[in-house]
């Protein structure tokens, strides 16, 4: 139904050809993933390297965790810039910069494995795949920091392919496809879907939108998507969005538009960042839609602010340790230094949801006290949930005094819940 | 009408924002293309990244061939890798093989201007303007070969950009939009299209077929397309392609496909090849649709014959040079001497199509005299064409031998024109 | 995402001038449903009719059951044909067959609720409407059948409207949109689905395929839809359908598709039939995707078997009336006199579905016993099903068949089920 | 690329499946038209008539004129109505009117071959086949007026099958396919196309629109369109609007829509009208997308103008009658009272365009003189042009105006131009 059919590899016509083909390359015994490697050096980008890929890809698929970090450190290893050749590439390019040289240089300097892993891109399906992979070497980081070079490589070659250019904004909607949807609920992070029917009250109600980025090559899987909800105020608590009792507003009666749920699907494309384009294009999108709406705020949970709380003196916490028995008022004032005063030793704010929307340039607008009573958001945040407010005319401003001074733009009400 | 709609920047949604930032980021005055280069590097990759990139697109597309020359100087010297720094990381990586290094030295050894590039392509439309830039500096490179290393940059973010796991294979019809063929039109190199009811008599008719790649973000510009006939045996002449008063052969009456035309459309894409996956999937897809066809094969011109045999003795020419006076058996006497002992340097054969298929996996069939005779044909090749054969089942061994050896793979009869 | 946009009335554009026209036509006061249907047969077709015609279906709408009964008398009262005038037309007719009275006659014969109708059909929504108000009138035919006049036009123009040539089929599919396949979850009428997940199993897997009748005007709508299993053999139990433990068969190891639901989606469009047709196509579309496929055939209930069964002397149920206790081979042969000899006063077989497969030219071949479990099925038919096979060189012969004698095609197998 | 995709019959699937049927259907010889036609209304509307009605559509399209005639002859005479039938049911259904002899009597008004061509709309190409035939037939009414009768019966069907309700109104433009691009091209009626640069000039610039009504089943076919400029006044010359070397105006200066074409493409579709709505309709969304429209015209023809002019006494032509010689004040008077004295009998004005618009509900605004040079023009109105308003907040009161009084809504300046 789109107009990118399927008449590409993988699929009917090339069949007989690849298997003759495959016959052809592995008849000799079928080599083992160490050697599909070597094959895939030698080859030469033509269709041999193609089925070389799928056999790559399709070998690598079937690894246990052992197998998978054999694998990644033979990539570390063996497929490795050397340093010597770089060395004496550059000072013979420092002496006589010529084309040769500078060709040969640049690509010493690169570790042979980008090109390999470009060409394991030649499938059609290969993206997909490599984002699989690479979600699988980051769960192999803390324990083999030697793979961290390997990773940067699979970062660099992802900037360039996902490259904000190449993305699409799409809304999802109840007319959505069944196999995208199902991928909504599979992927939302912060507040699950339980049901079908709990996906339809999030996306088919008039005041309800849902909006995603792809890629054309991985054209069924979102890589990001924000849940909006149209409201005539800034909800202070999860439930006003979720009810599922409510009555949807007119959206042209609208004023405002809350971000309350935003999901990163793919682990293996962290640092590819997204979601900061996502919010701004969405509230663009979404102002010029309904004239009427007036602020663009998001609704976040403070994943961080129980266990912040778990390390401060003098907390009243009951004895079992489960619940804070003090007032909210004291709730709101601890809620306020967590955000304002609690940070990373790069001086950056402890609370990673904070550091996203500050970075994207939005202002911490209003701190909310028993906002999300799920078992889940009791646990992180003691229930907290906090408001950021997204000034199109004043996002710039923000995120470079953010990115410059570290500074936690913030309201004057959040303010003067501190102690002067 | 397609699945990519266009709710993305550039569009309506995002104007006023962008207008706000517009207005900030060049309020001091209106920067020169050095000047929002440096900015763009100093940016973070944010929306102001995207504005300034479409500055900087849109004020190169102003420049005259002087001033592209300019920035191209500009981007040689200003955004190259310095090798002293390369060589400082490669001791210290080769002493001590830590992230840290791994990652300056990686940086390092990439020229600035990969990430300037990459910038550019932040907006929706900067893949096509950068191809086009690519397009401008190649006509540069003879006079000023110091730009070359300028075009590698470009060559390897295009091969990752334009990967063909990227690419989509597309039918061209009759029902295609007029959009898309009227750049059929425009980008056909071989032979003309010099109307709309020629480009139909190509498209329409059962037994004529098109086919071309696209990417998804340029995706009203064909990469590279095909023109197929189907017929009942080898054509020896374009006349029976061409001609506008035949009769269409039903398809499943066809034995032959035949590739009579190939066009690249973007020189600025020289270098990234697409047309060799191009052929051999339309092959297998034409197959799997019309199972009676036995044979694919080409009907190609022969660009440089027509200059090689005027630097041959004893050929007899008119007095005037214009027109060949001998036997036509000569004159495949000497065509085959052409194709199968002419040579560049390097040891390839001197006709450029025939390095072209050769590469591909095609075997010469056969060679066709008076087989065009318009006067473009006749001024390259006195109306020689020669006919190359895909065997399927053989190409990747033919593609291999012609890599390795630079053989010439030719039917006997061909063989058989030389005097033994 | 369909070649058909919405650029309609009903729609953003007209709104203003509607609203303008509206003011005008109604100014005097809201005029009620009778009203209404008087200025809809003086106004002529224009702008002002559509208006006029929205105000009907959404007055219609709002009417509670009486309100609706009286509408439905005041159009068999008030828009019947007049007889007198009919016959006056006639003699005129008979004596003088100029155009003029032709016209006037035919006109005269039609009864003027007829172009009511049509008129109401103006509106963009305006069938959909229409086919509801058709399912309201059924439901009052028994107690009043001085409607069923009325039912005829409504028929009539139905038969019109959905001519097969205006119908669309489609696969249904896991990529379709959620509001359709909700519909499917809605409107299954022979195995509900109890869930997305059931439906997945049902849609998904590579040996399930789904089709469905469309109109254009009502595209969200399936009409008609079948549910079809690829097996390699004919089943003989549901449960071997609808096992979510199953593996899936590879299509091209299938030798049988199932035809094992078939449901109507709307009362409305009863008598309207489409089944027939879509049965045979998706039979020949299955056959050409899937050479290997040598038999269609159905699995289907018996509906009125146990009604049937209770009726008869001497058969062996347990005191209560609720089970069946005699042996299996009796069951079948009360199965066989069921199908074979149970009929209708006008000689058509007493079952439903027997009817509806005789009638499109399938074979009655097999008869399973406890070949359906569920509590709904016992009741109606003890657990028994029939499969109808569709031998697409026969059907059109066994339906002349059915249609001329109302001979039952059944199997040798079957037949001798009866005692000699 | 269209959500209807192509499973239907007379596609693939069910090939050989008919072929069967074709076979037993037709295997004792060829039946003729009149024979198949009996065919027909034996048949019971399943596949059997499907084949046949492919049969009736494709040996109606081989028949030459006096085979058409001789065909459309038997259909009045054999398939019309029987008015003694008609009295006799007609007199029993006023005595005793029950539901059986309502059903008689409906179906015995109805000519037979209305039943037969609903029949032949049974094929997925049906439809235009039989708005082709309609169209033939209208070539025969004058000198065979016999036939009128069943043009009144292809009316009804059409006025059915062509309900606005179905009818979807899509752009045309530049992105739009060839092959519905070339219909443009083919049926433009008013200012002829002549290349497809001309229709890129008419569809492409931003200043340009094109909208057309499309019906499901002739996906391919537009039924009518209308070609739109946006400018800043009301313009007095066509050539204003074809010059092919203006610079286009930014949508957003524009004043003035100016509807400067209207084309009706299917002759057989004539009386079902569709013209109305389209201006309707499209004016609505040009204001919903360009708020600064403030006024919507047309720029006209006068068709009938110089045939008129030529019977009023002391008009000053040349001596050769070829061309006007008086003043363009004068001309402008006689002008002025062709469109608002002359009239048909009915009283209607005499000028067909004329008629169009003021039933449409326009106001006659303006007349320019010297507005069409083309010969064309110069022939039918000596070059005259007028401009008609769509007053959307005024049109349906004009237009009942018109309809009740036949009265020509015009503006004061028209009114001036007339002797007092």
């Amino acid at each position: 139904m789109s107009f990118w059919n399927d008449l590409w590899p993988g699929h009917r016509g090339i069949d007989w050809y690849s298997s003759k083909l495959k016959k052809r390359l592995f008849d000799a015994g079928k080599p083992d993933l160490a050697e599909l490697c070597r094959m895939m050096m030698d080859s030469d980008g033509d269709f041999s390297s193609l089925i070389i890929a799928e056999q790559i890809l399709a070998s690598y698929a079937k690894l246990g965790q052992e197998g998978k970090l054999e694998f990644f450190k033979m990539l570390a290893e063996d497929y490795d810039l050397d340093p010597e050749v770089v060395i004496a590439l550059a000072s013979d390019y420092a002496k006589n910069p010529d084309i040769h040289t500078f060709k040969a240089l640049t690509e010493a300097a690169e570790p042979n494995r980008q090109e390999l892993f470009r060409r394991c891109n030649l499938t059609s399906d290969g993206t997909r795949h490599l984002v699989r992979m690479r979600e699988d070497l980051l769960g192999f980081l803390d324990a083999h920091p030697q793979l961290e070079s390997l990773d940067i490589d699979f970062h660099h070659l992802f900037t360039s392919w996902f490259n904000r250019g190449f993305l699409v904004l799409q809304p999802v909607n109840w007319t959505s496809p069944a196999h995208i949807l199902e991928k909504i609920i599979a992927y939302e992070a912060v507040h699950e879907i339980k049901s079908w029917d709990e996906l339809r009250r999030r996306l088919d109600p008039v005041d309800r939108y849902c909006y995603a980025l792809f890629h054309p090559v991985m054209e069924d899987e979102p890589l990001v998507f924000v849940e909006v909800a149209l409201t005539s105020e800034m909800p202070g608590q999860i439930h006003e969005i979720l009810d599922q009792d409510r009555t949807p507003l007119l959206p042209k009666q609208a004023t405002h538009a809350v971000f309350y749920s935003i999901s990163n699907c793919h682990r293996g494309l962290s640092g590819v960042s997204f979601g900061n384009f996502l919010i701004k294009q969405v509230a663009s999108s979404l102002k010029s839609s309904f004239p009427s709406l007036q602020s663009f705020a998001t609704l976040s949970p403070a994943p961080g602010f129980r266990a912040w709380m778990a390390k401060q003196p003098d907390i009243p916490y009951s004895e079992s340790g489960q619940s804070y028995n003090g007032s909210q008022k004291d709730l709101l004032e601890q809620a306020a230094r967590y955000f304002l005063e609690a940070k990373l030793p790069n001086g950056k704010p402890l609370d990673s949801v904070a550091r996203f929307h500050l970075r994207n340039g939005a202002r911490l607008e209003r701190l909310n006290v028993a906002a999300d009573c799920s078992p889940k958001a009791m646990e992180q945040s003691l229930g907290l949930m906090a408001n950021y407010v997204y000034d199109l005319g004043k996002v710039e401003e923000n995120h470079e005094d953010y990115m410059k001074n570290h500074r936690v733009i913030c309201s004057a009400q959040i303010r003067k819940l501190l102690p002067s």
